[in-house]
């Protein structure tokens, strides 16, 4: 019998290339039910290999039900072992990652200082923790997450941002998207109205309809949304703001508006769902406290890791009003069952042994640097045919050009130029109120990047 | 003035007491719209700080809208600045954690030694990978995951499980859960039937009816689905099955069931979802073939890192065919983005660099001495009155009493005895055929714990 070949160059076992070869012949028809194979001892012979070899490939068919022995006769191939091939689809999506042009400045906003992220603090608690930590560490955990990390934020958090919650009201989540999808299993069902910032993320205008939000936009201006703009006479799911830092338009809410929104919350009987991305970025006096602080049974509050250290890391949080905790730890636990225990662990060290704080200090002075920076290009370049708007806070601005459109066809035509900006456009429910208004983020961008950037961007407008 | 009291003994700033009582004087009303507040000058004399510290704190306010400046006559509080106080709910949902007992024997199914992490390899490579791994790695990443470690997976899947795929087919899930949840999300829509092994995971039930299915059960016996009970007038939107280990009956399923699947999935054009969990330890022979390898373009492969790994680690991953692998991206992107970058990194490393099969090898040859332990002692102490099923693969085996009825109330009195056993019945879709079965997990238990566990269950049930 030669038809089934030895490679003794291959890595794969010789067991596995005979039960490999024997069970493509099965399955393809080419020996077929009832086909009597040689005896061990006659193959092994053959092949040139123990008997042990072909017994264990044997067992194995057997195990798997394409062979049956029959007592005294031998070893055949069983019925229903033969199945019909079907030429395989040979298209594969490729990979969405586009060609990087490593000339391309992208003004890309919510990307942190990448080379600075603190590889070597964080690398050595990563280690501490997988090394040091109690063996249950490695086990399944509670959907909430961490209770070491629960405490540090909390506290952080009421130090930080005025934000007012125990423990027990934090849920970490895999990032804040996975916290924005929380919110709207636990809040929405079909139909419902939610009342929105208008721009607002458009990742998070999508989300919110695919769980059947009906979206509600209420324009924004230099203060964030315009609370005197909302309906009185419907029922909202909820409210979805950002009033720390309005993205993209930057613009914090003043503390009238706020009460507005809790008065409006309490009224309807809805929640405020606050999303607080990177307010710890504020360029002008300290961080402005949370609305969540005002009425912690009324607003649910989402953060995130992404913009103060990095979002490869993949952490959020979510705190939720004392009435919606049992079911959010439900939602959570039947998403992903909880979010990964070594990382979760290694940022609680982080914060505890001050890491956190230092390096937001740190961050805040580069970034303020690259926010100067930008705008004083911008202005060298473009002078006062030129606005810009929410520059306070976080890591990028909204530059308003005079009698400028940015069409696809002049994005497509600057990112030939070799830069890359991001409309406001964009992220709007409403259109063509903001088509002459440009996202620019800085957090990842150094001082020569963005004077090229802007040169470029100029270079193409005019 | 004394309202206002500073605390030098207190961590928080002069700054930031200052600022926080007269918020909440504000707030509360205790001091009104067009109260006019003493000079900064005036008050840092009455509370002995320095001018500037009282200035920041009016900042502060003036620039959230609690105060407003008015030219030459002074700071005032605002109008819209009282906010009527809600007594809070002080109600604060428990953590799910039971009260540990540490005297309690779990046989909980699914959980690996979590003594016998490789700490010091994950540890020394986590760092390794934060410290060494260019910068970009700390950005956002794309939904499917990290090319390094779908590459990777791809080949070992290939050599240990016969599973057919590119790297382009992966996307690495947050755990099986959430490749669970991203297949509902793929296939289900309102009232659609998904063919079911019965018992199956009750989690997995729930998460496919919370998307809408309609379970169809189909019963399971020794060795796996029951695939001659599929009624075959009905148009299923997929199929669900764990051929390698039934969950939690044990059985293989015979290649002739296997092709019977796949040609029904063909006639009725549906997918096969296969779930592959824990086959890794098998203890007689090499790995069972996945079905996977038999159609790739019907067949939905679900794997995880839980069992051979950890479950903290929460890694696992979807095999999707090329038709739905754009759409699988995208409900990963709208799900957290993608799975944290650095864990992905580690991994790809741990299986690169051989750690991943030698933890394996090393893994199976315990667990497979803790699995004939266990049965040793099942056999002395009930004798022929048991009899045990599923015991050639995985981390547990179900053991049948022979008239013995596993009710709550005896679950209860076992619980009360130290001993923590898991009904079949909890998977059961159609009730009261197991009740007689409960599922012993032996991954995370020493041979003096399964003993004693096993003399706890025979004083509590006879």
């Amino acid at each position: 019998m030669t038809w089934i070949t030895i490679d003794r160059s291959q890595n794969t076992p010789m067991i596995r290339q005979i039960y490999h070869q024997l069970r493509i012949k099965i399955l393809s028809g080419e020996i077929s039910a009832g086909y009597r194979l040689p005896s061990t001892r006659q193959l092994a012979e053959e092949l040139g290999v123990s008997r042990n070899v072909v017994l264990e490939a044997y067992e194995q068919l057997l195990a798997e039900g394409f062979l049956e022995g029959r007592l005294g006769s031998g070893t055949f191939v069983a019925e229903g072992t033969y199945l019909k091939k079907i030429e395989t689809n040979s298209f594969i999506a490729k990979n969405h990652q586009p060609k990087k042009n490593n000339n391309m400045i992208d003004f890309r906003s919510g990307i942190p200082a990448l080379d600075l992220f603190p590889r070597r603090q964080w690398g050595n608690l990563a280690k501490r923790v997988s090394i040091e930590t109690n063996h249950s560490l490695f086990g399944y955990d509670s959907p909430e997450g961490r209770i070491e990390l629960r405490t540090v934020l909390a506290y952080y958090l009421l130090r930080t941002r005025g934000v007012e919650c125990q423990p027990e009201q934090l849920i970490i989540t895999t990032g804040a998207t996975q916290a924005l999808t929380l919110v709207a299993k636990l809040l929405l069902s079909q139909n419902e109205t939610v009342i929105i910032e208008d721009p607002i993320t458009h990742e998070i205008q999508t989300i919110f309809q695919s769980y059947g939000a009906s979206l509600l936009p209420i324009q924004v201006d230099e203060n964030g949304m315009d609370t005197s703009q909302i309906p009185q006479d419907i029922k909202p799911a909820f409210i979805f703001v950002t009033p720390s830092h309005q993205f993209p338009m930057g613009g914090t809410l003043p503390i009238q508006r706020r009460i507005q929104l809790i008065e409006y919350a309490r009224k309807t009987d809805c929640y405020i769902v606050e999303d607080d991305y990177d307010s710890e970025f504020r360029y002008e006096g300290p961080p402005v406290s949370s609305l969540q602080g005002l009425d912690p049974n009324r607003t649910i509050y989402i953060g995130t890791f992404s913009k103060i250290l990095s979002p490869a890391l993949r952490l959020g949080y979510l705190i939720l009003p004392p009435a919606l905790i049992e079911r959010g730890r439900s939602l959570k636990y039947f998403s992903d069952l909880h979010t990964p225990s070594l990382e979760q662990l290694t940022l609680a060290l982080f914060i505890k042994e001050g890491f956190l704080e230092k390096h937001i200090f740190r961050m805040k002075k580069i970034y303020r640097k690259r926010r100067d920076f930008l705008k004083e290009q911008l202005y060298n370049e473009f002078g006062d045919t030129i606005k810009i708007h929410g520059d306070s806070t976080g890591l990028h601005f909204v530059t308003e050009f005079n009698e400028v459109h940015f069409s696809d066809h002049l994005l497509s035509k600057l990112h030939d130029c070799g830069v890359k900006v991001y409309p406001v456009e964009l992220h709007t429910i409403q259109k063509y109120v903001y088509k002459n208004h440009i996202i620019l983020g800085f957090g990842n961008l150094k001082e020569e990047q963005m004077k090229e950037g802007i040169l470029k961007l100029k270079s193409c407008l005019f």
